[in-house]
């Protein structure tokens, strides 16, 4: 009989976080990209923009009416002549004549003199005269040019996830395209002699492939470009080819399966002689873990049940992946429990809840195949590693999923 | 001298997004629609979804180890052969003798006979016998079919907007595809003969054309498909044709501009022979509005100004557009008000905020033309129409951007 192999002393959860934060660094790294300013919702920007233009671009009216010198309307009512109208998209070079009104259209601009506009509520309009029932102050109704951005002011700093009211400014300012985070491209690769595609028919001992996809998911949800979702068989030449692909397209991989103890771990016995580090994390569930850089590409290796998959990525990977994108960090506050917990001692796990109004309610079970259930939950409950129960009403921190 | 034109009573704005609602009703007989699942990320469900197949689909191992029967490890140590291998993705249909062992995989399907595993961490392994330390009991380490999810059993409900953790379980039962909600199609249609496409030079009295793809943005925001960003000059025979083509390629089309009361409102002087509703709302900004409905499309009208749009689309369409969606009501909650305000009497005003830890700090002026301002502001504070001043500590509602 051999001995049994030697148990690798596992990391802690927050050990492995900050293998896989250094591991990814140098992605900060990555040149920035410009965009068009339509497409831009969603993405981060990466620097400061400033506004070429001051806004308004020049003084104008901010209302249908008649541009007027204030101290013509200072006693009314009085009658004055119209000598002009001036359209939204005109010149309105002309400057006012003492004593007289021009037409003037929301937006276009006051003629030089001028320095109020009467609304066209307040008058009464002939064919070329008007008769103002209510005078005007100076600079009402009017907006000088550059009271809402100057040339060269701030519109948006860097790091701003833009939202639509952003996207307003900046296409008010006339700017064509923006710099922006470039998204991460990331290949999925899943592995398993098991798996099958959705809508396939399953023979005996196979499952559906899913791993990759609901990865690909998590990813896309905080701002990575997915290049591919890929998969292998557990033959090492053919998970040996994919991998391959899948670094040359990608800044980040990820695998999910073939990192246990069995006798078919595809991804340990490609990676491990590639230099890859493959060990327990006492955690649960996500245990056994593994990272490799080939040819200077991070490939993160989650185990391969679903459950584990995705606590993985939200443990491990997503604090990293969002601070790339410029995305706030997961949250991760404190609240009640509601259901009454056991856990393994020396394991730190993951369990899923339910927020309610009063705490956070444990469903589904403990166990990583339970993916179903994690539909149900909308956090994980963080049970630290040395605690091996908690009662109802117990505080504990939970992390948005 | 002719007089004033009479002002049409000023809508409410609760009146007018009735209207609005009611204008897109029908909207939401639209039917759905198959998407395939790794593309359904951020749709709504538009039925429940129940599951095809049970979960796990057969009973398998939770561990990498050895299938036994729990008697013949109920003392130990004890010494059992190994009469086979199986790994995932094997059928497993031969029966575990008794008093003998197979070694199974994590996921790999149990044969019949053994009723429990032991993990691997606690046999010492031969050939083809081991030496169990540590027995277990029946069902330790077996997933028995059908304890995630049956056959028949619901996965996601009606309505659900789809998460990660969605996805993850639509794809492990191995569905294609999954019915969501259509999305809604909209034209985006700005005026204005001063207009000019980003990045161009300004000659004077022109402005850059924002309001498009800022209204786009929002739309997109709230799950709407953009299917253009159109412009018209005032000419009324390109509007009537660019509106044309408009309403044959969508659900739902908003124009910008033109709804005022100068004398070059194209959007008016079109849209009101075909049967449009223009007039003012007692709300600011965005007093003037209209809508029609052309070849059965709602057509909504807002004006021109980049702040008048913007809240424009915020108040009045964003419920309806956001519930089309299957999307949650824009968040409205009450606060405190941290800088004092002036609202004038009779117009439900729509100022931008900011919120901070304590309540919420107006910040830009009220003008509609105050869009760079606009893009600090993370909510709108709602002044009632009959309020002309509030405090500083007076309490407002918000509604988020």
């Amino acid at each position: 009989m051999n001995p049994r192999p030697a148990t690798a002393s596992a990391r802690s959860v927050d050990e492995y976080r900050d293998i896989v934060a250094a591991l990814l660094a140098h992605l900060a790294g990555r040149p920035d990209e410009q965009v068009p300013v339509p497409g831009a919702l969603g993405r981060t920007l990466s620097a400061d923009v400033v506004s070429p233009i001051d806004l308004p671009v020049f003084r104008n009216s901010a209302m249908d009416g008649y541009a007027v010198r204030a101290a013509d309307v200072a006693v009314t009512p009085v009658e004055l002549p119209v000598t002009g109208v001036i359209a939204a998209g005109k010149a309105g070079a002309e400057t006012l004549p003492d004593g007289a009104a021009m037409k003037v259209m929301t937006g276009a601009p006051l003629p030089p003199g001028a320095d109020c506009v009467v609304p066209v509520e307040d008058v009464q309009a002939g064919a070329d005269r008007i008769l103002v029932e209510r005078g005007r102050a100076r600079g009402e109704f009017v907006r000088e040019a550059g009271t809402d951005v100057r040339v060269g002011a701030l519109v948006a700093r860097a790091g701003t996830v833009l939202a639509p009211r952003h996207i307003a400014a900046l296409a008010a300012v006339g700017l064509p395209t923006v710099p922006v985070l470039t998204r991460l491209r990331a290949v999925c690769l899943t592995t398993g002699d098991e798996l099958r595609p959705a809508g396939s028919e399953l023979a005996p001992g196979q499952i559906y492939n899913s791993n990759g996809i609901a990865l690909a998911a998590a990813l896309r949800a905080d701002g990575v470009e997915v290049a591919d979702i890929a998969h292998s068989t557990d033959d090492a030449a053919e998970f040996t080819a994919v991998l391959r692909a899948a670094v040359a397209s990608a800044d980040l991989v990820f695998t999910s399966g073939g990192v246990s103890k069995g006798d078919f771990e595809v991804v340990k016995d490609v990676l491990a002689p590639l230099g890859g580090t493959f060990g327990p994390v006492a955690v649960q569930p996500g245990g056994p873990q593994g990272y490799t850089v080939v040819d200077g590409v991070p490939v993160l290796s989650f185990p391969g049940n679903p459950v584990s998959t995705m606590v993985s990525y939200a443990v491990f990977a997503r604090p990293a992946v969002r601070a790339l994108a410029g995305l706030p960090a997961p949250e991760a506050t404190e609240t009640t429990l509601l259901t009454p917990v056991r856990s393994p001692a020396g394991k730190r796990q993951y369990l899923r809840g339910l927020r309610t109004g009063d705490g956070v309610e444990v469903i589904s079970g403990p166990g990583s195949h339970l993916i179903a259930g994690m539909a149900w939950a909308d956090v994980l409950v963080d049970v630290p590693a040395e605690v091996t129960s908690l009662a109802v009403g117990a505080p504990v921190r939970i992390l948005s999923l």
